[in-house]
């Protein structure tokens, strides 16, 4: 029986992921679609892209009974941080899987909410709750959550490349460095000056240097896999294209190793994932646009005694709603890969 | 029951996009596929976007017993003009559609070959049976179709702009100017100096001016439509994007008329059609990447007498293999939407 | 001597061109910028690329004062029509050469603003002494002007594309097609839903259809060379590129006539233009980046009776600020070319 | 007087950048300019962006009379690694200049060739008089220099963001990170299947990882900065843009520092540097496009503990032929800065 789903917050480029990926699965179909700031907006006016699949869909403006109303078996959450743990709690129900694409309950530890998101969390009971949205890594919990909380894109790419290496010893916890690339559609639809095309294209460079939000989640999901505390230097940059995230991410081998044996650890660690691909050459994001299908790869350089992991991915894909989707398709019962694109466009 | 695809010539952009397709294709499976100059190199290693899909696909060299070793049902063949005249006889069986996408069977009048292809057509028995994959004007022929000619990607763009417009006597068959923009996918996967970064991007030019082999077949699709002699002057321009073609498309009205006129029989002709939106902005190519869609618009310019019409498409999808699928599913009597995304990535 | 040079509305593109140019002109200095939205701000903080030539360079607001204050030789105003009427008459002076890169002084008929524009015209009375800022037509007028009407930069290149034709009598007056495709710069620097990186990278489209602003403009350059009165009909396009403009331009031939005819005629025209080149092949916008120079080229079509004129330039430079320099040196009594790049950057 | 020069290899992107900045140096002008495999091409039809600065420029072929033929003050030489050293000795003479932009210099030790460019110098003599082209390092051996090796393009990136740091002692020369990322021009003109627009356009990744050939003239940089031996990781990236490197560097302090503190010794090494701004934000590539200036800065993490510095240029102007022409400058005791541009392109 195909599931009745609604998305708070669609008017974002997650919102029309997750509109795109629906429009595809065979379980899922969006009743209802919120937007506070586009409410009343076609959906396909707002993005042409959705014209054939959705001429209809108008954006609404959310209410407490909003997923009552529509009788909700699903509900994604798109909204900036800090709005979601106003809203997720008038959500939740026994019937219903809640699926969050924002920061809100990514965070295990409530006190790492004011340093990196600069106010308290107001509903940390729920905290404990939300299961982490990465089936990598939480696979088992997920098939029983009803809240699942989506990982940033940058984490989800940083973590799919470290997370086996650290699990397996193979890395030194501490001195880590995510050195890592995205394309501009990380920054969200409303233009600002940083991100119109004229400041864009045809430049590189880094920002959030020190200071971005997905570095305590990156830390948290490696030291789940280290079981030992990860202290990561994480450098973001901007890079010209609408989609896809590439992180180098450097390390210090616990013992001298060589490139198979981290690519063994690699495989070994993914070898049942649908949606990981381990290669021996350098990931490209391009090999990844439109599909929810990340690339690994990982080398050893015995001359100055560093190990380089790398991922790609599309941000708004695996790093946002397509993992979302494959995370609710496991709380939901459906197959873990319904509606999901594994292959992506080329070129 | 699930249909046995090969694809002949498979390692260009349209084989890359017809294995992107199949993946999610409910009723296809892509079971052979030939790439003579890339034989032995699989899939993946050309196109790391397949790697999940197709981690065992192997291009093999085509010959002659290919179709019936695989006993496949439908044959793709996406090889340079010139070649798919040679093997399509080769390939055609009783029970096994095949879809050439490229140009050998597109011209109905076989003495226009030596004209704008250089050569006598080897085959030219075959150019009535061949059915145009133009389902908009074609659909029922294509029903019975065992032989289908997939269109060139800017005519499939021009003829949606044009053809109700002409059906309908509003435009004048003399005088019409297409005026077009493609992506780089266009001219193919082999690198070439015209085609590389370093020369396309941020730049933007005219070629084939005068003489590029789209304009005979655009000219049979309007002729056809306008049941009187149309004759065109097209012009392509390169544009430094992946994919998308716009055509802008200048015509003289037959009388007065009105842009709500011009849009109505748009709209007219394309109320059940699942893979064409009339629009009433331009549309814009971005909206329709990585979908089946086509987006429609026209405006009449009382002040210039001018009517322009203007269609914005996928070159590698609705122009080539998405129109190719869209073909083949009418011929093997599946859901003409089967596998087909009708929403596509945004951004 | 060096004059001294002040740049109202400098906050802009067009701005930030003009500083580039003046950066490396060697009788040209730049002694006072204003921006009013940007009053404080430090010319590098806005544009780095300005850091290492105008490190000391602060945006002030504009006052009546600020020519006579700065003692200004020559004075850029790039204001948002409607804003440099109100201005430009407190900065004439006798001994002062004003060069407006706006709108407002373009138009030889004010009675063509209320249509195109919006308003009436608050200084009709300089429109007949105000200079049109395009050389290849107005030289001898340049050399004396104190008020300059820069050319916008569509009109410039569709200008340069048709004029000789037309004054040659080698195309029809009626009928014209003028199809063009820009750079977002031409769109300026304030964020806006359409030019963000998202809209518009991967994307092609037409926009402004029927009523783009440049049109009058056109026509009037048009009707100039020719001694008959022309009409076009302009069709703009966003391409996703930082600058360049390509106009690709259809017209009537008034008697038979063949691409080599029309090419002389061009070349004829050109001959002693510093910044003009008529080429054989199909002009790239990318050849012309960041330098002043115009590439221009024509074919005609037997079989469908169409001439085609095809310009190219930097929308920026040629077809703006270094138009704009250019007109300021002849006023000046300087070296036409004076600190103006004629090759630009590649790739 | 105005100098005669001859650009040996002028066919390839450091050739074309050459020419473009001597069209616009007061007293340098190019006399002869070959390239082999275009012999006898205008230069204006491989690059028409030369067409209104060098109609008559044709590519002639080498020979060893050149230069006195031409009667050469200062001859460039673009050719591939491995050809300079063949060419060079027959060259030199004593008055006149020769700057190679080639690898084959740069080394000083000969051992190191055969390693990292696979076969050994065949003209090692020349190794110690040849004066590295780094003003920044080497100003005053370059006054006197007969004989100049530019620097590689990551090179000049990776010395100007670290060698004030490691002079000054400020940070470890063991365990240095480089990750940079280059647009693609620097993988020069000849069409390649991983520098076609549709492989690059809209695509991040890594390449040559561990064994850039780049690696060993950076440690000799740093080597020399530091005093001590240096051993850096170097990992390079392709973005999709045509210009433009960013090197984002990580190194650990060698006793707790500020941000502050960094920046301050950044500002003491290049306070008098004509083309290097020290920036508190983190430097963007856009913003040095086409001039020959480098933006560096560079932060202290207290939380992990490292150091990063970053610049950025660009790598056909400062990252090559600016960079040799700066060079050039100084050993024909002309003004450093003559003919180059320190504002460049915005947007």
């Amino acid at each position: 029986m195909v599931k009745r789903v609604g998305i708070v917050g669609a008017s974002g480029f997650t919102g029309a992921e997750l509109l795109r990926l629906c429009a595809a699965h065979p379980d899922l179909e969006v009743v209802a679609a919120t937007g506070d700031t586009q409410a009343g907006t076609r959906a396909a006016d707002l993005y042409p892209s959705l014209a054939a699949g959705y001429g209809d869909l108008v954006f609404e403006p959310f209410d407490d009974d909003l997923a009552d109303r529509h009788a909700l078996d699903l509900v994604f959450c798109g909204l900036p941080h800090g709005a979601s743990q106003a809203i997720v709690p008038k959500l939740l129900a026994a019937d219903r899987v809640v699926v969050d694409l924002g920061a809100d309950f990514r965070l295990k530890d409530a006190s790492l909410y004011p340093t990196w998101y600069g106010a308290a969390h107001t509903a940390p009971g729920l905290l404990a709750d939300a299961v982490y949205g990465l089936p990598e890594l939480f696979r088992d919990d997920l098939r029983s959550a009803r809240l699942i909380a989506t990982p940033g894109c940058y984490v989800t790419t940083a973590t799919l490349a470290l997370a086996p290496l650290l699990r397996a010893g193979l890395v030194e916890p501490t001195g880590i460095v995510v050195d890592a690339a995205s394309g501009v559609s990380g920054a969200g639809r409303p233009p600002k000056p940083n991100t119109t095309f004229c400041a864009v294209d045809e430049d590189f460079s880094a920002y959030g240097l020190l200071t971005h939000r997905h570095t305590p989640e990156i830390e948290q999901n490696l030291t789940f896999a280290a079981g030992a505390d990860v202290q990561v230097l994480f450098t973001p940059h901007l890079a010209p294209m609408n989609r896809g995230i590439l992180a180098t991410c450097y390390a210090r081998p616990t013992a001298p190793i060589s490139t198979d044996a981290l690519r063994d650890a690699l495989r070994s660690a993914y070898v049942d994932e649908p949606f990981v691909v381990v290669r021996d050459e350098p990931p490209s994001t391009k090999a990844t646009l439109g599909s929810n299908t990340a690339h690994v790869t990982a080398y050893a350089d015995e001359r100055t005694g560093w190990v380089v992991a790398l991922a790609a991915l599309d941000n708004l894909t695996k790093g946002a709603s397509g993992g979302a989707v494959q995370s609710a398709n496991l709380a939901l019962g459906l197959d873990e890969t319904a509606g999901l694109p594994i292959v992506g466009l080329y070129p």
